[in-house]
């Protein structure tokens, strides 16, 4: 990674260069806390979306899906106990009014120097009404998490899939929270998107599930790119856990934000807790999500669940920090010379937004025809740019910054041969700038290789 | 499709049953307007968000995708338009003091018969407050549609991505509408997902634009398999359309609800109504999103734009609405023999949730394992079911009622031969019926040729 200082702008700035990331609405100043995913960024984050759901939904025999709403019975979050408890605190400057979260200050205003009133709670769902009447009993809530979604409709899912313990309910979906201090680009932002999976155990299983989630999320990072030395396991020591909680373990990354080290997603062994909770208010019976043990229906217990989540957001921004890479001076190949600085995206080939980019050498009609055919051929598989604008070499430079792993050339030599046999086309590739010659019948199978 | 009147509560029945669609945490109840999308119908609705995705984005050269927030800088909402006149008109019972919407109501309250208010608007926005303040100026808005999102990053992309007319921004997400009254299942809910495509195009060749735009979707409907009768164009007369739309033609699908043909989606050419509006609002200049025509950047235009817009849920429930077939007295072939009423879930084979279910004919050890091998190889591939419960003919039922193309069967003749060569297992086509013997080692080919 570069200097921690001024990495995040850069990414930043890179991120709305190329249509990653945008703060919402910019043309309207934007809006804080809140950011539009351009082309691009879309594209990444489905990346990432689809890998996790591949390794932690489909590669399990036992985990169905869910999408529960945004906006639901306010009851759940009552139940829940994110209606009392789900606050932050909140100090008021007495002079100029501005309010703080109050673990950021010290002893006085910083902005005017007034002095502050003593901390109040304040809830961090985002309230709103629903039905035609501005009132109290109307009021609801957008969802601060996923989780409580997977927990109300435990006992739907499992009697509809008929599932037997142990068995898992995965969710990717909006949350919103209404952070006092959002920041840090989309590390901390009002609204993002979870990706959290409730695995129901038995009880006495649980300390081995968790163990085994943990190393399964740390692995997750490190196969798709996050380099070992940027990411750790941080175990709660037992009085920093949440009541709920048996065990947590963050997975950290080495953020380049002032606290350094920060979550990157959680496991947590949140024992029985919900189900109980939500047995309790629904039905007034904390056992009523009681589930049979085995085939003999006869003993039954309440799960315990292990909860791994991560946020998108948070997570594709762990990936674009630990790809960026700047090349004082550029890079040097046979056939390009750069001299200012480069940059280049080194994402997992799999989560840059393109895998492959077609670049035809000119806009000559015979280039172009064929560079667009292998286009088309390619797109079948991947997700394929085509670009015949500016010269080459710049293309190239934009190709590494969005992280394309493999260029595709169609020059001259394609169709008269030359330094290469005619028929094949150049592949480089983004990390080490190696240029092969590849006949073109010969492309999909070498780039699946490569991609594999 | 089955008789109307009843037709709708099948399905909703049939959803919840089989883990399509609950109620929004019914465990306390639901909430009106709310539903949770249970393992299956997420499938589903996964299936045509992907299919849209593939027809509307990918497979079109020059349209990108986009992710906007869902909350956004309420300038946005002022400058469309929406504040002022996103409304509903409402009445209130002056005894009871309960609200309707004023256009499905009379005289007095169809409740208590009391009487009614004038009528007076109501804004279907729903609204939040953002930042730990509740006053005005933080209220914002839950966006109604997703198109905003487009319109508002319109320079972004285009200019991020160097697009050059005509092109086209696509978006699938959460959009919000605080309805009074919901109804009609998952018809009209208050959170529902839209899919929308805004392409923009040369003002003089929007009406051919418009004209395809309407084609294509009706014809992607047609080939997802919703019946040509139960399928029209309804093409607005000019008085009837919004003040911003040059044309609008909705695909209207024959529900089976009171007022009979309605909306499943709309096309609409919008003029440059949008951009020249934001252009205003922005920048002071109703052409400031004037684009270059072509490669001489002197001549410039506001585009217009064709938007295709469709909700997801809505398109959801026509697919299983039409999919739904009762069979009265069961139906029978050379192995199997039902009795009771039996329901097909017709659905496209590739919509549906799963398109391949592996059953064992009994537990036993053999049968499990070389079904269970079965099974990891064609998810490899596509969906697929694994099922050992109950008897052979229960498992087909169920396979049928969820909408399963493919049942494949390992039975004892798949190792000892007998009526059928040994190492082949049983095809059983949901439509038809019929049973096909197939070599394990070409069960995904067979497939393959099937699914195309």
């Amino acid at each position: 990674m570069a200097e921690a200082q001024t990495l995040m702008d850069k990414i930043v700035n890179l991120t709305k260069r190329r249509g990653f990331i945008f703060p919402s609405a910019e043309l309207y100043g934007g809006y804080g806390g809140f950011w539009d995913w351009g082309p691009l960024g879309l594209k990444l984050k489905n990346n990432i979306k689809n890998a996790w759901w591949r390794d932690f939904v489909l590669a399990w025999q036992d985990v169905v899906g869910l999408d529960g709403s945004i906006i639901t019975n306010p009851k759940v979050w009552e139940a829940s106990g994110h209606v009392a408890n789900f606050v932050d605190s909140l100090v008021e400057c007495l002079a100029c009014h501005r309010r703080f979260k109050a673990d950021d200050i010290d002893a006085v205003c910083p902005v005017c120097g007034g002095k502050l009133s003593p901390a109040r709670t304040f809830n961090t769902m985002f309230t709103t009404n629903v039905g035609p009447v501005l009132e109290t009993a109307n009021e609801a809530y957008l969802r601060p998490e996923t989780a409580q979604s997977i927990f109300v409709n435990y006992d739907n899912v499992r009697q509809t899939m008929r599932l037997k313990l142990p068995f898992g309910i995965a969710q990717i979906g909006k949350a919103f929270r209404n952070e006092i201090t959002p920041g840090n680009f989309i590390f901390r932002s009002r609204e993002f998107e979870q990706m959290e999976l409730e695995y129901f155990v038995l009880p006495e299983t649980s300390d081995e599930y968790f163990s085994e989630l943990v190393d399964r999320c740390y692995n997750w990072f490190i196969q798709l790119g996050i380099h070992p030395d940027h990411l750790r396991k941080y175990p709660y020591p037992s009085g920093e856990l949440a009541h709920y909680s048996r065990a947590t373990t963050d997975i950290q990354f080495a953020f380049p934000i002032e606290k350094g080290w920060s979550e990157l997603m959680g496991v947590a062994n949140r024992t029985d807790y919900d189900l109980r909770q939500h047995g309790k208010a629904a039905k007034g019976d904390e056992q009523a999500f009681a589930t049979p043990v085995g085939d003999d229906s006869s003993k039954k217990v309440v799960p315990y669940v292990i909860e791994p989540s991560m946020g998108v957001d948070r997570a594709a921004l762990a990936f674009l920090l630990d790809a960026y890479e700047e090349i004082e001076g550029g890079r040097t190949t046979t056939t390009e010379s750069v001299k200012e600085t480069e940059i280049v995206l080194r994402l997992n080939k799999n989560l840059a937004p393109y895998q492959a980019a077609v670049l035809p050498l000119s806009k000559k009609p015979q280039l172009v025809k064929t560079a667009e055919e292998i286009t088309r051929t390619l797109r079948q598989h991947w997700s394929t740019d085509y670009d015949e604008t500016s010269s080459i070499g710049k293309r190239y430079r934009r190709q590494d910054e969005i992280g394309t792993p493999f260029c595709i050339t169609v020059d001259f030599d394609t169709f008269e041969g030359g330094k290469r046999p005619a028929g094949t086309v150049t592949v480089r590739d983004r990390d080490s700038m190696a240029q092969e010659n590849i006949a073109i019948p010969e492309l999909v199978d070498y780039l699946r290789a490569k991609l594999a």
